[in-house]
């Protein structure tokens, strides 16, 4: 189990605690993404230097392989077979397994999909998202949600909002061991919509409370007016955390309105594209203006990439060259960014400051 | 400059040590390869932490991309450009241009070529390759010698050695900095001409003596026969390289014939495809036997892979999930292997035993 303590509030931010059986986890935090039981090209320790707290791994890529039977028969726990003694939060797998599209097919049991990888019949539902997820150990597990395509009517979107109430029932009731379990709130972008469903999910009794369904595809406007508008009706006794979400801005707007956690692929995988965060603004490492730049990303970061000597001109080198150290610097240097940003904003919390993280996006637009 | 010293000789191995402007080689020493400016994978501490005393930069790529004016006039040298601070050798580009084949023209002058990056014409001569490795920053440069196409007729693999003698000259008579210069010594698989050859090089003021043109496709039993006739007839007072070797047997082959220093992609290059070095022989980590294998790759290594609680099977699953810490983590453990086997063998010799290093590498043929 999970125990969330909120030290300070500063309007409808908070920043707060989570103690989880690997560690506490000091909110509002970023949880860096390991997909396959890795975030792409940091190691574990490069990980703790970074002062990643908790990181999220992938139910589905986890269950089609190595597979969560062999996972917990081999390492019996995730955390053991990746070498990360920290806190481990699990998606349920329906949002991948719901962006299938055509290669599943959906009852009210759950969810029938083919592996993208070899295209072996699989099945998900709230009973089997649960028992997946405690075979990897992890420490936070999430319901098991439909993710309904949008854009939608308000009655098809009720409906999948109802379906969404039932299963995160049934994998309150799957639940057997004591690892903690968030529910999702759901609902598009219509704020009645978003009250309705919240009013359900936060009848049971679930350990924090997410908001899933944003960031995947809606305006911005519509994001944030969600996320300022359902965000401080979430329980204020349990962690809030927004999935998926998002850029440095996406941040900043959601823990000033009292969200707790979130994770991203956008520091990792934009790394991995050259694309680099600083607190002028972010820039693409491949322009040739980088080419004779002597200077670090980011003189004021302290990652290994800005602090060890590595410059603007060899990492514009090394993407250029497609060498792996290129996906390594730069992923290493937007995980600190991003675990900076809410590491900031958390002590500007605690200084009864929230407002002023804004200055720490200036530089980003929405 | 750099200093040579035998510090203690036992058959015809020696233990040494290399005294350079970035510090102090003990030999024999093997030299991970950082073709573009990085040893694929692996970070500056990161070979600091596996033991390595010295890398190899290519002149070729490096002349190409970014260029060696550019890291001249931007970083000063290779090593601020990477951040590595320990000495660096550079090849001279000719083995590079000579595999380019058709697109390449030789003249006595130097030759020709185009660029595999974007077809642009270039040249290398060897005052040109002097050029370069002297804007490069090199501790240690190498002569620009002709590899001749194999198989050939004694007249024309002598016709080669003479224009590769010619080209050594020159490199000497265009150095302009102290950086070290090895001269290569070439004569294919023919021990006269080996030994012809020798002559001519040794004659000649160099720092080190290289064995060239060996492990480029003709019979391992040419190869060994080669080493172990030429290497212990090279100058005693200079290090001995040989270049582009090996497997672990061929190391200590030559070791145990005189050779000093060594440098190969394979450890590398290997790694990045599965195969990983253990003291009980190789193997390819992608094996399913090792889905479920919780022994670290090598019980008594020391690399961070094996120490740091990383299983074959979790390297066997980011291998297969084509996870960027697979090339990480076999490139480290590797080069770990090479570098122990170098090392172990260095005590060996220092304490007598040179003989004994065959037991290092019992599980290995040739």
């Amino acid at each position: 189990m999970i125990r969330f303590t909120v030290e300070k509030t500063c309007g409808n931010a908070r920043a707060g605690l989570i103690e989880t059986p690997h560690g506490t986890v000091h909110t509002p935090i970023f949880m860096p993404v390991g997909t396959k039981g890795s975030v792409k090209g940091v190691l574990p320790d490069q990980l703790r230097a970074l002062g990643a707290e908790i990181i999220l791994g992938n139910t589905y890529h986890l269950m089609l392989r190595p597979g969560h039977e062999l996972i917990r028969e081999t390492f019996g726990t995730l955390h053991r077979m990746m070498g990360w003694d920290g806190p481990i939060l699990t998606d349920s797998g329906g949002f991948q397994v719901f962006s299938l599209g055509p290669l599943r097919k959906m009852t009210e049991e759950g969810v029938e999909f083919r592996s993208h990888l070899d295209g072996s019949k699989e099945f998900l539902s709230p009973e089997r998202s649960i028992e997946i997820q405690e075979a990897l150990g992890a420490d936070i597990m999430m319901a098991f949600d439909e993710c309904p395509a949008l854009p939608c009517t308000d009655d098809e979107m009720r409906a999948s909002m109802e379906r969404t109430t039932r299963w995160e029932a049934r994998c309150l009731a799957a639940r057997k061991s004591d690892a903690a379990l968030f529910g999702i709130v759901q609902g598009g972008v219509s704020e009645t919509l978003r009250r309705e469903h919240l009013a359900a999910i936060a009848a049971l009794p679930f350990d924090g409370y997410a908001l899933g369904g944003l960031s995947v595809g809606e305006e911005k406007d519509d994001m944030y007016r969600i996320i300022q508008s359902i965000a401080p009706l979430m329980p204020a006794d349990k962690p809030r955390y927004l999935m998926g979400v998002g850029t440095p801005r996406d941040l900043v707007t959601a823990i000033l309105s009292g969200v707790d956690m979130f994770d991203c692929v956008m520091p990792t995988r934009n790394a991995r594209n050259g694309q680099l965060f600083t607190r002028d603004g972010s820039f693409n490492i491949k322009r040739k203006e980088f080419e004779r730049d002597t200077r670090p990303v980011d003189e004021r970061c302290s990652c290994a990439a800005c602090r060890g000597g590595f410059t603007r001109a060899y990492l514009n080198h090394l993407y250029r060259s497609g060498e792996i150290l290129a996906a390594v610097l730069n992923t290493i240097h937007n995980l600190q960014f991003y675990l900076d940003l809410v590491k900031e904003t958390r002590r500007l919390i605690l200084d009864g400051r929230a407002d002023d993280a804004w200055s720490l996006v200036a530089p980003y637009d929405r």
